[in-house]
Parts: structure tokens; C-alpha cells; sequence
């Protein structure tokens, strides 16, 4: 497999095109800001004008776009695309990488399957720095074929790469992952403010529960009380790291795939609506751990 | 150091003194059930039949007991105690490892203090595997002095023991671990149902998570799904471990600390209501893992 | 106005479908099963093979269908139906009774309107005796026009019609009253129940609460707990009235309502939630009123 | 019976002492703040130094104190008082209209029936309007006795007087209506901020629920809207009314007799949530319904 075609130049899609040059991979980029394809065509990617010219010629697709719609559109068509779906090789292995709702991933495959295209939902987890780094988590759903060829475009840019499961067990496996990292930094940040509170001191507390069944994720790597890790974002005045609106974005998926399912997820959509309060009040860009803050105690 | 007296012999308190035995110090014991003090009486402990009796002698107590109106009692006096406060030699280090509420344990701190005595309030984790390994792990306030003293009897019960500040921190952080452990626990429960409900697998959605941003301890050494993880309470039909009505008391402290320093904790707050429905139907015995019962799907 | 086209004859719809017959109107009747057109048929309504056939030659129509995708269907096409919107004479009212999303309805809206057509989304309230009697509350979303058409309708069929806004804001008015409804009731079964538990009686408690400032719909109307009111669901083995399973819908779409707005809405959706459990155990098809089980303590 | 001693002249005290003045009754008075009974004296009230004196030669003692701590003390003694129940005569009738634990009214019933006094908890709803309009509502816990004796003091001071059961009782039922108040507030600010932003005008949305089934007493009486209602405090800059701080102490009781009563309280403990983020933000102060601005979205 030799030239991908890669739509989606965000900041965490170039990053990632970036590692498939460095693979040495063939690469072929598109966005609709032609402007952020010039840093990558500099690296030596060749940059398209169409989804259908950068298509071209490709052994395999990767997408990065912001939600489902964007995907749907890109791949089955509809607000001036094509679908590529409709036109790609039979050959070629599709893989997205967005995070989207669960249902849109497997009409995807579905529509795929039916002209005998692989497709692979692939959601990553990691942000800006694992995507630089090329150690990103890739979480993908889709048949055992076209898993492992997707595999061996995505071990480009990421160190673990899972088999969730079937078609859209990827998006389903990231958005589980993610209602639990909501859940576990709401409860962090309201388990250190109630010490604080009473008279404990962040970070002796902090050590006490990392030594103890308190340990979580958010307390050993992203500590939300500023001041206690010196290189978390809490530490940094909250610069992302992983903003709150993309926390708020994961979390609605989650609600909406249990409303779907009729599941009960009276955490998670506890912690979705302390994150909708908390980015009313204008804290969308800042770091997911600057939820410390809402909680935060203004008391003497 | 050498003679210890060693109050509430329950399932916690009799491996706690056992160890104390097994380190070569001398130890004398008491608890209303005289049943209890046999096995230890074996041991090599010395019986004695009233409070008065086992605190004689004593260069440190410790009681371990179920609930902060025991304490109180037992050491400020009332329902037939005349509190060892009251009477105890000034030099004895006094230890209590009951889990109660902060308020009491800085009520029966500064009553110590008035007549010059020592007092730690040092709460354990660990549960009965811990306390017969002798690896509990202890929270304990109180000054620096008293904590010194308290740690030259603790080390022999436990593994790791924090300082968490002045008296009463180290039963508000316990709390606060716990509630950070009810949080986690009901987290995980929510999560792996809604992964199953959308047709992933519990023991590969558990392997994402855990190399993910959803790692956590209840996650790592606790699954709640039966089947995922061998020596977990959850494949042993939720035998205990640690059971459910004591996270739900553990949870009941965490919000009376709240409403007394008026912090929000709503996360804790749902965790504690969500135990507090498991428990209505028959569960308090087991597992506190065994919510994941009350959050899985009966649906084909 | 003189020819109805019904749509949709469930057990809301023939009671509906039977109301404009007696109002002396002419009515056109259809349901894809066509056993539930016969009793209307008796009635004197013309039952019709298809969409196509009902809508022909009627000045009016109106659907009661079970969600958004059979209305979209219905009016836009897709999934074997044509869509009204594409053949429907342009003097048509278009009137929507079903609960859907708001997204959907305005979908429907803005594409009638491409061809100058008047589409209005008029949810009821008031379940089936009030569809019996003629008494339902309708909220009804669309421009002045669509609102005072659609009214000359509903009229026949509702005792309060309501114009709640634009085109969706009756699927919204809705939606935001029945997740009132929800917390409503959720927190009435939770104040009895926390009463009761006390050592209250529910129908003294009921009688405080209802001359103090606790007072609303669930607790003067329909009170949760059997024996306190005689005429309600609660002292009928929960028979709906309303189901469940409805509620549950009907709170599921206030969180995606709120998840495309980024609202918060934490107290609707714990109610979803306690829901989502309560139907789990297979409590669907009972009145909603009966979470009151959920909440009853099973201790002496 | 003609004397009457009130002890707790604040706010609520004050304005209900002088109804009792008003009806013609003898009335001794008494609060820590000298400068309190000022107002009282000018009415006809006789002034008393202490506790001792004010209750000397009364045949009913009314007490309005700000929590349970000051309850028992006055009346069982500690922190200087020496306990009315000790010393009073026989025949004397106890009524406590303060709002605090039904645990500490217990507590004080008990000791006044060993001594053969009858004591009833009493406390009320209706605000400072109620209390100065002589319209209150009085929740009566106590034994049929001590309910009829303490009526004939209290139907001079409110409108309805509710016997809920014995003692306690009186203070359960309070709670337990609270507790739904701020559900229904809470949910009230919910529903009407997701309904605003949607499009839809909070006039007609709270027209179209007061006449469905998201009726309740917030809405009706108490809008939390600025500008639906022209007379409720959030017309008047949230001017309470009733403050958000006596709205968290009333919810934190609710809390703490369900984690007694190991009752589930989820709805409530969550409203409880929501004023605690509220009064952290300096709100303590403001009506309980400006609980409308923590909802308030800030998008255009």
C-alpha cells in the first residue's frame, strides 16, 4: 500500500498527514481551506483541489472532519460532495478518523459494504500532542479485514491501535472511554475541592488517593487543581490539552447513543450537564480540567 | 512502646491486633461481644472485661468501631462509658481507625488536648484482605507529634500511612477518597453498560479504557463485570470485598462533610443515591461492585 | 375546509380521526395496518389504500405517527413513501400531531414552504381520554397562517390550542412541558417516599404538600402513590394513562433538544435516567406514574 | 391560656410575636439581640433579660431559632442556657417554629415527656409576608394534645395548621416540602431556559405549562423569568422572598434525613447541587429563584 489520500487538515488531521510522509507513504491531501494544505505540500505531500481528485489513485482514504454530518456528506454524498463511496476503487480501504455518533459510522459501512469497499471507523484518542508524536490511540470498528489493512496505514501515525469490534465499535469504544474520562474529572475536581474545603491540602489529598482506590486517569496525568502537577494545563492557566467543548461534544454522543439504546447513564449525563454550565460561562477553548474552577469554592 | 490496647475486635479490628501480636507487642483487647477476643486470647492477647480494664497500662489505644456515637462514647463518655478521655494516663497515644464523620473525631481531638493528651484520627483502606496482610493503608490527622506516635503502632497493621494534615483530616480523606471511589465505581458500571448495550465486548472495552484516559482503580482491580476479570468480586458472585452498605455509609459521610461546608458535590452526591437504590433491593452485603447488577440492561 | 386526510390511526389517531367525523366533517382515513381503518369505516370515514390516494382532494392533513423518521418519511419521502410535500396541492394545510424532534419538524416546514405549502407541528397533550373526549391540548409551531388553518382543525379535536412560535417551537413547547412533567413526577415519588420512610402518611403528607408550596400537576392530579387518590393510576395497578415508555421518549428528545443547543438540563436528565432504569425492569407499558415503585423502600 | 413567651425575635420572630400581641394575648419576649425587642416593647410586649425570665409564669413558650444547635440548647441546655424543658412548670405547652432535624426535635420531645410537657415542632412556611400578614402555615408534629393546645397559639400567627404526625413529624413535612420546592424551582428554571434557548418566548411557554401538565406552584406563583410576572421577585432583581441560602439549609436537611432513613433522594440531592454552585457565586442573599441566572445561557 503506497498512496493514501487524506481529507481533513485540522490540527490534529496535518499532524497526522505529516507522519504518513515521514513513513514515507505517498500522500495526497485536501481541505476546503486550501491554506492548510501548504505546510503539508511543503513536507512533500501532493495537495488536491477535489475530494474526487485526491481520491484518485488511492490505495487508502483517511478522514479527519469536525461530526457525522461532515462524514456522511463526504462519503455517501449530499451539500456538494459526490460521496465517495459512490465512486472510489473497489480496492481501496476507507478509514475515518472523526469522532461521530455510532449510527452514521455504520451507515457508512453499510453503503460501503454494498459496493464491497472496506471501511473502518477509527476515532482516535490522544489530542494535538499524541497526533505530533504519532503515539495516538486508535480505537476501530469494521470487519477483521478491514481491520488489518486499516492497520497498516494507522500504525503510521499511532502507537496502540484496538479492534473494537464490528462497524461503528470504534466510535462506540471512544465514546465510552470518553463518558468515563468526563466522569472521572467532574469527580476529581469535586473530590479535591471537598478537601480543600475541610481544610486538606491538594496536593497531600491528591497523593493519598493516587495511592489509594481513588486512583484515576485525571488525577495521575491531569491533575486539576493548578499548582499540584507542574505540566498539566491546570498548571498553565488551562491552555489545551483537551478543550471543554470537545468534552461537552464526546458527552452528548454518549447521551444520545444511551438514548438510542435506552441505557442509563445517570453519571454521565451528569457530568455532560456540569460541562454545559461550565462552557456557557465562556470556557469553551480552555482545558477540560479547568472544570476545577466551576467548582471551586469562593469562601474564605 | 510496648503495651497496646485494642478496642472492637470486628472483622477489621481482630487481623489488626493479630498483627500487632505477630510484631511482638503486647497487647490487650476488648470488645462488648466477649466472643470475639477468643481467637485472640489464643493469640496471645490478654482478655479484659471492661474498657477501664484494657486501657490500664496502655502506652497507646486503638479502637476500630462502627460508627462516630461509639467513639464518642467511648472516648468522651455517655451510654454507660465514662470515656477514656477522661481517665487515661497522659503520656498514652490514642488512635482511633473507625471511619466516622470529621466533626466527631475534632470534638474527641480537642477534648484530648485539654488534658494533654495525643489523639489521631486515622481511618484505614484496604478491607479484611488488608488489615490480615497487615498492608492497610492509613489517613491519619492530627499534630505532628501525635501522628509520630501513632505511626510507630500503625506500621505495624499497614503498608502505607499519610500524614493529611491537622485533626479530623485524615477521616476527610477518607471521605474524600471514597467518594472519589463511588464515583469511579458507578463510572465504570455506566460505561461498560452502555459499551454491552451497543454491542461491544465488556472485556475489550475494559482493555481500551484501561491503556485510555478511562484507566481507573475500579476499572484495574475491580471490574464489576462478571467474567472479565478471575479474582474480582464481580466473577465471584459479588462476594465481598467491600460491601455495599459501606460505600453507601462512606458516601453519606462524604455529603454531611458538603452540606457542612456548603460544597457542591453532585457527582458524589448521585453516586451515594444510586447505592442508596441498589441497597433498598437486597444487595448491602455484596460487593459494592455488585451495582453493576442495578445498571445492566434486561433487554434481548 | 371540508376533507380531512388522517393519517395514522393508533390509539390516538382513530379516537381523533372519529372526532372530525362527528364535528360533521368529511374525513379520509389510512394505516399501514389497514385492521385499524374498520372502526372508523363504520363511522362513516373513507378508508384509503395509500398516502397517495388519502391525500387526494383533502384540504387538510393530519398524522399521528410514532416518531420523527416515519414523519420525514411520510411528508419528505423515503422508505417507500413519496412524500406529501412533493405531490400535495399547494392550498393544503399540512398538520403534524405526532411527538418529534423539533429538527425534523422544521425540516418538514422549510421544505413545504419551498413550494408555498403551510405545514404546521401540533403535538398533543392529554393521552387518550382526552383524544376520546375531545378535550386534547394541541401546541402547534408555524407561521400565523399555518397556526389559524390549522386551528379550524384542531378545534374539532382540542379544547386548548396553543401558538407557541415558529415552525418546531409546538414540538419544543411540548418537550419542554413534558420534561417539567417528568421532574414533576420524579420528585414527587421521591418527597412521598422520603415522607413515608419517615414515618409520614402519604395522603397527610399529600394534603400538606398540596396546600403548601410543593403543589403541582403530578402530586393535584395524578398522585403517585396507590390509595391516596382514588381515581388514579396509582390505585389501578398503574394502568395507563400514560406509559413509561413514553415518558421516556418524550425525555429523551428535551436532551437532544438540549444537546443541540449545549442547554443544560441536569435535573431532566437525571429523570430520564431513573426512567431508562424503571422501564429496564420491565415497567414500560405501566403509567409513569408508577416510578413511585422504583423509589419504595422494601426495608421493615 | 393568656401568657405567652416567644424566644427568637429576627425577621420571622418578630412579626409573629406581634400577632399574637395584636390578638390580644399577653406576650413576654426574648432574644440575644436586645435591640430586637425595641419594636415589640413599643407594642405592649413585656421584655425579658433571659431565657429563665421570659418563660417565668408563661402557659405557651414559642421559639424561632436559626438551626437545631441553638434548639437544643435552649431547650435541653448547654452553651450557657441551662434548658427550659429542666426547669419550666408542668403545665406549660413547648412550641418550637424554628425549621431544623427532625432528629434534635425528637431529641427535645422525648426529654419534655419525661417531665410530662407536652412539646410540638412547629415550624413554618410562608416567608416574611406570611409572618407579618398572620397567613402562615404551620406543619404540627406532636402527640393530639400537644397539637390541639399548640393550634390555639398558632392559629394567631397562620392560616392553615397541619397536623402531620408526632414529633418530628412536623419538621419532616417541612422538609419533605421543600425538598419538592426545589425541585420544582429548579426544574422550572430548566425547563423555561431550554425553551428560551430554542426559540421559544418564556410568556408563552409558561402560559402554555400552567395550563398543561407542567403546572406547579414555582411557575405559578413565582416565575422565575425576569419580566413573565410582574410581581415575583424575579421582576424585582431577585429581591427575596425567599433567600437561596434557606433554600441549600433546607435541602441539606432533606439530605441528611434520607442518608438516616437510607432513602433515595436523587432529584433533591441534585437541586441541593445546583444552590450550593448558585450561593458559591455570592447569591446566598438573593430569592431562591434567581437559581433562572446559573441556567441562563449566554449565547446570542
Amino acid at each position: 500500500m503506497e498512496t493514501i489520500a487524506f481529507i481533513g487538515l485540522g490540527n490534529m488531521g496535518a499532524p497526522m498527514a505529516n507522519n504518513l510522509l515521514s513513513a514515507g507513504l505517498k500522500v495526497q491531501v485536501f481541505d476546503l481551506v486550501t491554506e492548510l494544505a501548504k505546510p503539508l505540500a511543503a513536507a512533500g505531500a501532493k495537495v488536491c483541489d477535489s475530494i474526487e481528485q485526491v481520491v484518485m489513485g488511492a490505495d487508502a482514504v483517511v478522514t479527519m472532519l469536525p461530526a457525522g454530518e461532515h462524514v456522511t456528506a463526504v462519503y455517501l454524498g449530499g451539500n456538494g460532495c459526490q460521496g465517495i463511496v459512490n465512486y472510489v476503487g473497489e480496492s481501496t480501504v476507507l478509514i475515518d478518523s472523526s469522532t461521530i455518533d455510532p449510527k452514521s459510522a455504520r451507515l457508512v459501512a453499510a453503503k460501503a459494504k454494498e459496493r464491497g469497499i472496506d471501511f473502518a471507523d477509527a476515532p482516535v484518542s490522544g489530542g494535538v500532542t499524541g497526533a505530533s508524536a504519532g503515539t495516538l490511540t486508535f480505537i476501530v470498528g469494521g470487519s477483521e479485514q478491514a481491520f488489518i489493512r486499516a492497520e497498516c496505514v494507522l500504525k503510521h501515525m499511532g502507537k496502540n491501535i484496538f479492534h473494537a469490534g464490528d462497524s461503528g465499535c470504534g466510535q462506540m469504544g471512544k465514546i465510552c472511554n470518553n463518558l468515563m474520562l468526563g466522569i472521572l474529572m467532574a469527580g476529581t475536581c469535586e473530590a479535591l475541592n471537598l478537601g480543600i474545603a475541610n481544610g486538606l491540602d491538594p496536593k497531600v489529598l491528591s497523593n493519598i488517593m493516587l495511592q489509594s482506590s481513588g486512583r484515576n486517569w485525571a488525577l495521575e496525568l491531569y491533575n486539576p487543581c493548578p499548582g499540584v502537577m507542574e505540566n498539566a494545563p491546570a498548571s498553565n492557566h488551562y491552555q489545551p490539552g483537551f478543550m471543554s467543548k470537545l468534552m461537552l461534544k464526546d458527552l452528548g454522543l454518549g447521551l444520545e447513543a444511551a438514548t438510542q439504546s435506552q441505557s442509563s447513564v445517570p453519571m454521565g449525563a451528569l457530568a455532560r450537564n456540569l460541562y454545559a454550565f461550565h462552557n456557557m460561562n465562556g470556557n469553551q477553548e480552555l482545558d477540560f480540567s479547568s472544570l476545577f474552577e466551576f467548582y471551586r469554592s469562593e469562601q474564605p
